[in-house]
């Protein structure tokens, strides 16, 4: 037998659902403050409930497991993180953005720098953790390689080194959300939205309808991961020029390099032009968000991919879309609109080249107060045979192209490969 | 202002911690029966409360993006998948394993043919997803056709087509966990798992603690994805042989090809080895595990890629997992004890070439009663030059090698780059 977790098992258990039997108030949070202080710190942990001032619990899904490692008695429910020498590796702002409560509703923009702005919190004991955090790293692609061996990217010796090892600076971003800011932004109720994420979730914290105190939900959901090519300061700069991606996980494309679709082969495409930017003086910035399969999760998306293969006439681009609605209701449920906060939060203002073909991508960006000048398709040469289908149905949708759209009659004619 | 989501906000909000006002008694289900019927389906929607005998509801981490799309008028709360052309593209099971109620507690054997087998369930309205859904596809990765132009691969035309296209049968899985089995695995009380799953999240799902009636679990965390190479009837056949790689999610290796770690090439290695495997006349089986960052997910591993690179002396092998436990308080919650139902579910009795090094999966395998034959190490020429440090601390902690352990001496000489 494992030894039992170290906490007090004789306390009752303290449910959720009653705001008096929850302990003190929390601390009042000014969302959208330019003073941290003011602003106050997330407090996620459950090492003391008594300082929590938010709906969930930090590290998104994985949480989950941390509750595994204690129910079995191989993590102390009381440890605290020690924090010496993780501070970010780069300094990301602040920036204007991060003070204007309707461009950040999505992340906390001092998620990095928890360890240097609450420091007099630390001192009285609480404990926060960070909900994002900046390293560096050399990484190598297979297909960058292959740009340089053919002369279309050069190493330079900083930006690429020898060997095509790419340097770049990496955040990876755990999910913050300030329900009233995320109502507005999906123009919706804040009651009516937490009280669906509520029921919508099958009961997942009953604090989202109990506690309207409570501002801020740490959502159990993949966060994001943004890779920056260049230096970081040159994002924020107006007179340097940015190459951005927005780029929405697909695991059978991205690590396995499935044919169905682009992503991996555009992804790729994303970086090589946030090279080029990087090396002409201004900086790439990549970001990859964890929705798979439009957020729809990998098993939806295969029944998808069977009832494409299958349906009479085969997988064909005029019945794309049709094929995603049937099974999941919507088309997409990726909610672009929050998707911007992470560029706000990196300090951007303008995007010289923006690699997406997407249209809500677009729109959502260009929405939020960010100027496009340049949208970059991707190069017909890197679309595998199979994604024909995906592509030329997206671009009759109305995603962004500089060929011509296809008739629905040749739109019809563009054909998937069958169930083989 | 979007239209609002049909469904009746008159109704009062039903809180799920009290089982008298949550709706009439569940339909029971008896884990690990052969017979589906008896065994029961999982209801885990929530477009038919009443026939719910769940705690939380499908697809994951993702339930959150669909409550979302209701909240804000994208998406019927009442939708009901289309399954039409959905069910699996190839046949997997049934197996032994899947009516031995101990060998599998993390999924839902019966997942992928839920419309098969419960169709008498259908036809009184139940709302059954499908947990696992199964579907074919072609993938092409740089580094195999790298290994088919160096002549260690060869294209035969049905496994391997022309170009390095590998044909996979692939199969999405979302957890399904019932949770008695699951604290047998793990050697905890039922009580105490229920108990540490809600208060260690910040209070999901209240109904852990009040509803022991309710068995099955469907946490919000993400599942695995299993890749077939070659015929899915050889992997659970004795008189073919069989080749796996069960692979935890590494993004910045796996994706972009970091280079302080072996994820990717190691990755690539087993799928080079499962076409081997399969081109003789075996399978070859690679599952792929959301378990990012030894599932303490990417945050922790950033602030303690950080840590490792900036402590005293730089980044050692020495001082590998002090880092990790140090900013997580373990070394690793992957809980590998889990991983091996995924195998039950195939049918696998033996592997005959296991590529890994990890002691905790192979001893996960063979504890759940599976023969592991070989075991594969990576080869040597595919180790990054800055992930020597990662992997000469894990050989010393007791991961398999073929070569020698270092001493203390050496394992402090062995270090990485800092943090440039």
């Amino acid at each position: 037998m494992v030894s039992q977790p170290k906490r007090p098992t004789s306390q009752p258990i303290v449910l959720t659902s009653h705001p008096t039997r929850f302990g003190p108030k929390p601390d009042a949070l000014e969302w959208g403050s330019a003073n941290p202080t003011k602003r106050g710190p997330i407090v996620g942990t459950v090492t003391t409930p008594a300082h929590r001032n938010v709906i969930g619990t930090h590290s998104g899904s994985y949480a989950v497991y941390r509750a595994l490692a204690i129910a079995s008695g191989k993590l102390d429910a009381n440890h605290r993180a020690d924090l010496t020498n993780t501070s970010p590796a780069a300094r990301i702002g602040p920036y204007p953005a991060w003070s204007d409560p309707d461009k950040i509703v999505s992340l906390d923009p001092f998620g990095a720098i928890v360890g240097e702005v609450y420091t007099k919190f630390y001192e009285k004991g609480y404990d926060i953790r960070p909900t994002i955090a900046i390293t560096k790293a050399h990484i190598n692609m297979p297909e960058l390689q292959d740009a340089v061996s053919k002369g279309r990217l050069q190493e330079d010796g900083q930006i690429m080194k020898k060997g095509g090892d790419l340097v770049v600076t990496k955040a990876a971003i755990e999910p913050v959300w300030y329900l009233p800011g995320l109502a507005k932004r999906l123009s919706v109720d804040e009651s009516i939205l937490r009280r669906t994420l509520f029921e919508q979730t099958g009961g997942m914290f009953p604090e989202l309808v109990t506690r309207p105190d409570l501002k801020i939900f740490l959502p159990p959901i993949g966060g994001m991961t943004v890779y920056i090519v260049g230096d970081p300061d040159a994002i924020a700069d107006p007179q340097k020029s940015l190459t951005v991606r927005v780029h929405d996980e697909c695991n059978g494309s991205d690590v396995f390099g499935s044919d169905i679709c682009t992503c991996r082969p555009y992804l790729v495409h994303g970086i090589e032009e946030c090279i080029r930017t990087a090396q002409a003086g201004g900086a790439g910035v990549i970001v990859y968000f964890r929705k798979e399969g439009r957020a729809l999760g990998e098993v939806t998306k295969f029944l998808v991919y069977n009832a494409r293969k299958r349906q009479a006439g085969g997988d064909r681009a005029d019945a794309y879309f049709a094929r995603t609605e049937c099974v999941a209701g919507v088309q997409d449920m990726r909610f672009q609109e929050l998707m911007p906060d992470v560029l706000h939060w990196l300090g951007i203002t303008r995007i010289d080249r923006f690699i997406s073909m997407s249209d809500m991508k677009h729109d959502a960006v260009t929405d939020s107060g960010i100027e496009i000048i340049e949208r970059v398709p991707i190069p017909d040469e890197l679309i595998p045979a199979d994604a024909r289908v995906e592509i030329e149905a997206k671009k009759a949708a109305g995603y962004y192209t500089k060929a011509d759209v296809l008739t629905e009659e040749e739109l019809a004619a563009i054909q998937g490969r069958g169930l083989e």
